[in-house]
């Protein structure tokens, strides 16, 4: 896909990411877009907000997109790699294309889902790695947990 | 792991599903047990419940089940097979064994669980099969939605 047309659409789930650090939590957003540009759904990491550790940013933006029929002509962008949650959800309901804002800071399955026919776009975005290597270094503890590590270290 | 014990905590899993077809929705249960045997959460799918896509059995059962900092010494209960979805979900967090009540009328993601060390014990429960079936066979379109397939007819 057209990389700025990427780049506008991450700036929705960086946006999300934002709300979230604001709100406490883990700075990490997500969007759902249609075919036409249209935005689905969009959310946040809310682990810290609702004591609910099954809304990852993805499964958030989902969740707010409500029921489809098919998912054949969405776009989920993410500001960070999917972990293995996520990108189950996106191969499950046919995801067919990510953008994802960084993978330095954690390298998920974006990898399996491109090994799967998934089209994903890393963007390697300044922002998306600069907001979670801070709140990686200041709170290692949330971050763990956040992706089932018992680490607390430097185990991702 | 034994059985027994297996068929015990399916029995919760179970009542879960029958639930969520009392309710109206897709009967398929899912419970989160501790090391102890003590229940850790429960839940069914409420795609039709709540208008909520991202609220499989497995996931409802984890998010009620509240943040944990480790799931090393959890079992993942459910009627069904684990989609690619919640079996993501399962190897993200790291939960060390998942019972299957069934793997016949949707077979998911679990043989790729078990090879990623994952112990899985499929129990072929002739209930969890017939409940399955009949809601097939009765609202096909619910069920396709659900595993986000564009057929309504037979594929899985």
């Amino acid at each position: 896909m057209d990389r700025e047309l990427a780049r506008q659409w991450l700036s929705t789930a960086l946006d999300e990411a934002r709300t979230g650090l604001a709100e406490g939590g883990i700075p990490i957003g997500a969007a759902l877009y249609g075919p036409d540009g249209g935005l689905l759904g969009r959310g946040h990491n809310r682990r810290v907000q609702d004591d609910d550790p099954s809304l990852h940013a993805e499964t958030a933006a989902f969740r707010a997109a409500g029921r489809r029929r098919s998912y054949r002509d969405t776009t989920m962008v993410t500001t960070l790699s999917p972990c293995w949650y996520c990108s189950g959800l996106v191969r499950q309901f046919g995801i067919p294309r990510v953008v994802v804002g960084e993978a330095e800071t954690f390298s998920g399955a974006h990898g399996w889902l491109a090994a799967h026919g998934v089209e994903v776009v890393v963007l390697d975005d300044p922002e998306c790695t600069e907001l979670m290597r801070e709140f990686i270094s200041g709170r290692p503890d949330l971050w763990y947990e956040d992706i089932g590590s018992e680490d607390t270290g430097h185990d991702a």
